[in-house]
């Protein structure tokens, strides 16, 4: 937790950019430092104090998995030259190697296609896309309380999509076996306290959250009053002004924008998923 | 939490069934939360508190979300005629009926859709199974911080993945736009005290967290370990005696096995998703 004492309505506040749902807000430490969740990209070269990997993961363990099937693993990088080729592989964002660690979130049906193999079954149900999405799903649950977990000790972590940028080399990197793929990096450590870090706001909750049926009212008005919250927010932080918005129509808008993801399909398969 | 005062070290024990990581592991009341997570099938009628609907909300939109893309909704489902009626699509889990609230994780393309179309613009990344997956592992991410919080305020929850046998019908209920997709529901309520719950030990650490490269030494003994493991765990909290081999060797053995799941790739074409 961040040592700064806040009621709950401050930090709705701060989530939502002012915005905040009007409502007397239940609060706990496990509340508040969930609320005060920031990414961090600057970290202190001090390595992690003993147990506290180990304590990460097993929060990770603690996290629900379908049908109890667990497809998921991490493999922990802390060499510095592992994480300066992952880095490379991974749009060269600096502070992967200089967080003392580097965790590659796995989702992994390996475990459960050597399992069968050791008992002379081809498990079928592995080879459809419903089985990757499992273990893409168990995989996510258990980071986030990882992450959850690592910020209540007050580390800082940030996740790396740009992981996925190149899935078979990534793979080879980490020896991973077939139907195994590195979803997600995170970065780990103690933050630097000399790069600030702020809670950025999100959409307004009435365009998250919706009662019984999806429901779509005002959303051009609120997305308009959101870019201007979030226009405000990161110019104030040095971020310049972004525009949600704008942003979001380039980030997706077309496949070139995707930085060498629209290839996905492709890498899954070579990396031994059938998606069926 | 769950008001039973643990140490770490027990707490451990109790995740990994007696075979945990000899470490000393950090605590403190959030990772205490986390670690003493257990599933809830059996909840009180008893209503949430006001503001708590909010409040979880809130927790998940402090999940990290790819470059802030925001590719998830929740709707929440409180009228009982409407959780009667996922529930008979979701494998007729009783729970559903009666937890106060259902929530339904939805992988939400359509908003970043929608702001294209509002500004005459067809997103073509939104075409790809990259941006599907981004939108998963935000819903996911977001969920599983609304579960923490639940439990640190005593609440129990579980997932549903059984909200996937019927997409399209389950969309229809929710009145769900194209590209998006249920992903999974969660029952949230008082748990039910006078039905026992219990800490599930999970598979050993060393088979899940992989140093530098991904290895596998030692795995079917391992994994003889967990089976004997959980056995004992299972039929002392009176499920029976479980095996964790078996168990999985059947879950994934077949398409037949996957109960419908095993048409995702044509209920996602259905709803909207192209998966390019």
């Amino acid at each position: 937790m961040d040592g700064i004492a806040q009621t709950g309505a401050a930090r709705l506040a701060a989530r939502y950019g002012g915005d905040a749902p009007d409502v007397s807000a239940p609060a706990n430490a496990v509340v508040d430092s969930i609320l005060a969740h920031r990414s961090i990209r600057a970290f202190l070269p001090a390595p992690l104090a003993d147990g506290v990997l180990e304590t990460l993961v097993a929060a990770a363990q603690s996290a629900p998995t379908s049908s109890n099937q667990q497809a998921w693993s991490v493999v922990a990088v802390q060499d510095p030259a592992r994480k300066a080729r992952l880095a490379a592989l991974s749009n060269d964002q600096r502070f992967i190697v200089q967080a003392p660690l580097f965790l590659c979130w796995i989702a992994d049906l390996s475990r459960l296609d050597r399992l069968g193999a050791a008992h002379g079954r081809k498990l079928e149900g592995l080879e459809f896309l419903e089985s990757y999405m499992v273990a893409l799903v168990d995989a996510a649950l258990a980071a986030q309380n990882a992450v959850v977990a690592a910020e209540s000790l007050g580390l800082g972590t940030v996740y790396v999509g740009a992981l996925r940028h190149h899935p078979e080399k990534v793979a080879e990197e980490l020896g991973l076996p077939p139907n195994a793929f590195a979803v997600f990096g995170m970065s780990i450590g103690h933050p630097d306290p000399s790069v600030p870090s702020a809670v950025k706001p999100r959409l307004p909750q009435s365009l998250v959250l919706h009662h019984e049926q999806y429901a779509v009212a005002e959303e051009p008005a609120r997305i308009a009053g959101y870019d201007a919250r979030l226009g405000a927010f990161s110019q104030a932080v040095g971020m310049g002004r972004q525009d949600w918005t704008q942003r979001m129509l380039a980030r997706v808008g077309t496949a070139a924008a995707l930085s060498g993801r629209d290839r996905m399909r492709e890498a899954l398969a070579a990396l031994g998923f059938k998606l069926r």
